[in-house]
């Protein structure tokens, strides 16, 4: 009997999960190691995007640099760019590179300069000058999906360049969204951001007030009466920025639930 | 007319350059850009691997670690790993990566721990203990070989690992020549190493008395006289074991002159 050919469909590009982790969970010896075991556990193809704000502003520290923050986003002059790129691209990304590959995760630790992966460009000067830090412009996902569906794991850390020979500091919530939208055209994409609470909240006092869904519509008039604000505004509008460019699903979850089954499902 | 059929032998492999450079060029910006403009218009496939001694000193200096060094090799402690993770695989690796790109090579920066292309082992304590230094143990160079196929020009950083999590400092011309025989499958390697000198010199005091080619018979009558001594004696060990493991030519040369058309060619 001859089989029937299926029509190539959406829902058979193969799985992806990108799970971006931030501050203390990957600088921490005990936490990292739970963490990425958890994510190494996590079935089919996977990238993981990480931060390092913390040791960036030790190491600055130790090396009489102040760091400066404006809006949450560190102001990075000549000198801050240096310890960054050590830092970002350096001590946590090749630490979290190693500590994957002990446990048979075949990863590899990439800024937006390596494979040119990420272009951004220098954010202009308006009320602040952030220095050298960079807004995303084109992300070139070929080699990267061409490595995922080999079984390498990317790992993200949070500089992109300019093609003009600088390295810029970018946001990793940035990163990740912009890996998951261009990825979309490969994979079925379900982005994971891991934030400290269990997802988000009705009300920020109780930790398990955790909203299970949020929409759209939802979530402007949870806006209007001001149960979302801060810098969980921007999270969501990346969010649903992400979902309308083709990523099949955002979960915002706490570290240690990136099973993406806890969490806030943004649709 | 039909076109014979041509046999596939060794010598239609792709060329395949690697050149190693350490030091003082790759951490100065106005030899950095000339040696990068020069790398790149070495024609074929590359491959660039550096070292980074002098920034990883400077840098723990100003942390307040003190850098150690026994027969030339730097003794890495817990802290001075973290130090030569931060410059190595990050701000020199990174530095180079994006300045390649601003000139159209399209650059991958690399430890060994990514891909787990070079596996190696923390040296044991005999009667020095040198801490996380690493001796090369196994290299997979078929990922690496796929991506340079694809055009893509790997940027080796002097880190390995062990595959039990640990990064390990391992020295850059080691590195280049294990890369250089693994990669000997699949290319027609050329290995360059660059140093201070014009090449082995006949009268280390006369920077014109360049020995234009030696072989390993000429290379011991050289030792036994003690024309060559030091360092280049590990040098010249290295480059002939990568001749005797299928790698095509090694050239011993300035970082000024990477054309390979001028240094000692060791055959």
């Amino acid at each position: 009997m001859r089989k029937e050919i299926q029509p190539i469909t959406s829902c058979q590009k193969p799985k992806l999960t990108i799970v971006k982790v931030g501050g203390k969970i990957v600088e921490e010896e005990a936490s990292l190691q739970k963490l990425l075991a958890d994510f190494a556990s996590i079935a089919g193809h996977k990238v993981l995007v990480h931060g390092g704000g913390r040791s960036a502003t030790a190491i600055a520290s130790k090396l009489g640099i102040e760091s400066v923050m404006v809006n949450g986003r560190r102001i990075t002059d000549a000198e801050t760019l240096k310890v960054v790129t050590m830092v970002y691209g350096g001590l946590v990304n090749k630490t979290i590179v190693a500590q994957l590959q002990a446990i048979d995760i075949n990863a590899l630790g990439l800024t937006g300069a390596d494979m040119n992966y990420m272009l951004s460009e220098k954010r202009p000067v308006a009320e602040v000058d952030y220095g050298f830090v960079g807004d995303v412009k084109k992300v070139n996902a070929n080699l990267l999906a061409d490595l995922i569906s080999k079984d390498i794991v990317p790992v993200l850390a949070p500089l992109t360049h300019d093609k003009k020979g600088n390295l810029l500091n970018t946001n990793a919530d940035t990163i990740a969204g912009e890996a998951a939208k261009a990825l979309a055209r490969y994979f079925d994409v379900t982005l994971i951001y891991c934030f400290e609470k269990k997802g988000v909240l009705r009300d920020e006092h109780d930790d398990d007030s955790v909203i299970p869904e949020i929409n759209r519509v939802l979530f402007e008039q949870y806006v209007t009466e001001a149960i979302i604000q801060g810098g969980m505004i921007p999270k969501l509008e990346n969010a649903f920025e992400a979902i309308n460019a083709g990523v099949k699903q955002v979960i915002i979850t706490k570290a240690d639930a990136i099973d993406g089954k806890q969490g806030t499902k943004v649709v």
